[in-house]
């Protein structure tokens, strides 16, 4: 089942006409979440077909365009008379930053908000499927993270086909034999499970940095991940006010996409001074890392599963 | 000189696609105002050409969809070093939540906020030119006013032609006989300022009703009013749910307009069920008051001076 990234906000700082300020949404097995929710990210939501029936907001850190919008998206959830209780997961001492600002106005709300804070390094355990990781990044010191989408691996892919050829009949010893147990037939022949079963096959790894210089945090995150999202918010001639502002340029993110090899890399969270034209940003980043994409408010990444390592034994 | 207001935010309650939630700004002689700040004004602003060199927002209440937005416009104007003060006016009772409002995350000011709470009834002065009067409104129980914006009375026409065929020398005799006073010429003649000086002139009225009930403070406040923008969040169908939650509908706005004998309504506030097909508001409306707009995001409303009091002399 593809796994779905929605830019809704790519821009740095403040809005401009084109871009609204930080949040990407992932949609999974028909489950939504948001990383960051600056303002205006509920229009952007209606905007481009994401759901309000989510359960989950991640926020790397809790600056004004990463944080703002989240009052108004309760206030929407609020009027559309849900229920069902959100999780805000934030970093370490910004719960009450968050609380502030949900609480404005004291509106009524209908249903019961938790905000949990999470520590570097810490993960975030999703079912069997699926985790959410958390590693330290580089934001002139402020209580910053990034997040790492993981999915377990999954297991081998099953031969039909050979268990028939081989006498094995359809029913409970197909789901033992795929779950990794060797079985006996009647006629006392052990088959192992390695037979029909090709080997686990990885999960797929999404890493989205938030506002940060390049960093180990980031570079051990993204190993072999399929998608890389980091932030650039300048090109090379403001390198040293990326320094300064404790952000990246377009080449020091590909430079991390390069070194932790990751499939693809996409741009996002992008100064105003790039807003419509980002072929600065895309030649410096794509001249390190070819396979670079510059984000739009809009911009759709699909990730198929991983079939690539599966090894079905003919 | 022409008086522009631009709608920037014409939904009720929530953001739609088409609609941003609640502002307007007006702009008179470079200077220009804001009404109501809901979640994504600062982009409406770049978006419609709405200068952020403005020093007063005018808020109708504290509902969240007309607050949110307040945040983030100051933080973008803080990042684009703006040092003179910004005034904030607000109904009584409500600066506590304005605050808490604009110091979410506790980022970096360059410039000074002050919050300055308004009584109905109060008027703030404006130079010598105009002044803006509040009045109260009936939004179920909520602290709410109205705004209306009253240009002064301003001079009479000055017919110069008249002026070089009575012999007046042009220069300070030209000022005082505008100014009204009598002059005496060097032969012993004396002009009366009525012989050179039209009537004077009615200022512009503009009045902008939050959120409200048709309410008598409306319809004071609007009386010859050249333009009435008057909220409309629902069509006659929901008239009972107008009713419940402190609203208009279309109709019941367009009657207020009749009343006071305003020259022109313009609805806004307009519930996410009419969003994008409008026609049963304004049928509605026009049925009672013919010269009804139903705003959209971007509309604008010019409003040239009233000239048609003038009685140039012959």
């Amino acid at each position: 089942m593809p796994l779905l990234v929605r830019f809704l906000g790519t821009a740095a700082s403040r809005p401009t006409v084109e871009r609204g300020v930080s949040a990407i949404s992932l949609t999974r097995e028909g489950e939504t979440l948001l990383f960051d929710c600056g303002e205006g990210t509920q229009r952007q939501m209606m905007r481009y077909g994401v759901s309000f029936a989510l359960s989950d907001v991640f926020f790397t850190h809790v600056h004004s365009d990463h944080l703002l919008g989240i009052t108004g998206l309760l206030r929407t959830m609020a009027l559309q008379g849900r229920t069902e209780p959100l999780r805000l997961w934030t970093p370490r001492s910004t719960a009450k930053t968050l609380r502030q600002c949900i609480n404005i106005g004291g509106e009524r709300t209908t249903f019961p908000v938790e905000i949990c804070e999470l520590e570097a390094g810490s993960s975030v355990k999703r079912g069997e499927d699926y985790r959410i990781d958390t590693f330290a990044v580089d934001h002139r010191g402020t209580a910053s993270l990034g997040y790492a989408i993981v999915e377990e691996e999954r297991r081998g892919r099953f031969n039909p086909d050979l268990a028939r050829e081989l006498g094995i009949p359809e029913g409970p010893l197909w789901g033992r034999i795929h779950r990794g147990e060797p079985i006996m037939l009647d006629d006392g022949r052990v088959i192992e499970s390695s037979v029909l079963v090709g080997e686990r096959r990885r999960g797929r790894r999404i890493v989205i940095t938030g506002d940060t210089r390049p960093c180990d945090g980031t570079l051990a995150a993204a190993q072999d991940a399929d998608l890389l999202i980091h932030e650039s918010t300048f090109a090379d001639e403001e390198g040293a006010r990326a320094q300064e502002t404790g952000h990246s340029t377009a080449r020091e993110a590909a430079e991390i996409a390069l070194k932790a090899g990751v499939r693809r890399l996409v741009l996002t969270h992008i100064s105003a001074r790039y807003s419509r034209d980002t072929r600065d940003l895309e030649q410096e980043a794509r001249s390190v890392f070819p396979n670079t994409l510059i984000a739009r408010d809009g911009t759709e990444i699909e990730l198929a599963l991983t079939e690539e390592l599966a090894d079905t034994p003919s």
